[in-house]
């Protein structure tokens, strides 16, 4: 990478993790350059407007969802096991905590679901793609013979975004100790309902 | 109710929709003076911190969530149709939008998850106890023997939360027109896989 993207990096990602703290509305570029020792004209020429700012914090989040949920998960055989990697993917994102205040795209859900303009719609956007993923590993399970041929793929994607925001919101705002076993006995409900007839459960792929 | 009391819940009342679309930090008392016409010293007679401004939003609003979905849904007789109300009620609480912002406590999560404080405190004990009423009220179906008797009502109040999280994210965030079919395809899902083995549905309240 060239300088330039280099330093580029650096920025989104503290303003990222100020975003995860503070919220998109937080991330004002007085604030970040203050936090980054930069002058607000040095950023103003990385980003032309805040909002530009916020619609690149969003993005650099989801390239890195991308390298580290998605891309390790389709390496999954297709079917139940790529489902179940997409879980474990998924958990091991959110316990990891990248980000200090929880994970970025649960908390700019509440934060823009009452805003119009560029910034919601680019969340959305990501939004969809990921439950259209979902959705499509789901239907490999289906293709697999695993889970169902009537088997409603966009709920079962709905769903899946359920037990992880409730995971979410078990582990972090409850600091219940029990959140992950939760999210894993909702899951395994989950695939039980989805599953073919006389189906047994996809080995899994790390003990659990 | 006093003339004191009377100004007191008009505060409340519009601070609370306030923070549903600032958030709980968002609600200053010098923001809260402007938008009511009053100034910051006569606010500070009804409250003595923001810090305390805040606590007193969050009770506002856990009262009128008693108040509209609890109390009517406690009505239902025991077993699967008082939970099936308490979802109905709840379902009519996240459609009605009393605050602009959307529900409170689902924004409030995800700011204070990162947080110590009382404020924090404050919403996780109203959290856990919302939690505790749940489960209590899926014990009483495995009391009338609806339900079956292993069922984990934890896990139950849980995914039921669940179900409610990516309801709010689809209907406010996606804006999808099937958020409510989907939310009811979930729970019909998770009464199905709690029910008594030859146990049929309980009857609907109201037609869906």
């Amino acid at each position: 990478m060239s300088k330039g993207a280099d330093t580029r990096q650096a920025i989104l990602e503290r303003a990222a993790s100020l975003a995860s703290r503070r919220g998109l509305e937080g991330v004002t570029i007085g604030r970040l350059a203050a936090e980054l020792g930069l002058s607000k004209s040095g950023l103003f020429a990385h980003f032309q407007s805040k909002e530009a700012l916020q619609i690149q914090i969003l993005r650099h989040t989801a390239e890195l969802f991308v390298d580290r949920v998605i891309r390790p998960a389709l390496k999954a055989p297709r079917g139940e096991r790529r489902v179940r990697a997409l879980f474990e993917a998924w958990l091991s994102w959110a316990r990891a905590d990248l980000l200090k205040g929880g994970c970025l795209f649960v908390a700019a859900a509440t934060e823009l679901d009452d805003r119009e303009g560029p910034v919601r719609e680019e969340l959305v956007r990501q939004q969809k793609d990921w439950l259209e993923l979902c959705a499509n590993v789901a239907k490999t399970a289906v293709g697999e013979g695993q889970f169902r041929p009537g088997l409603d793929a966009a709920q079962f994607a709905h769903d899946f975004y359920g037990l992880m925001l409730v995971y979410h919101h078990a582990r972090r705002l409850l600091r219940d100790p029990r959140a992950e076993e939760r999210a894993r006995s909702a899951f395994d409900a989950l695939c039980a309902a989805a599953r073919a007839p006389g189906k047994r459960q996809a080995p899994k792929t790390r003990a659990s």
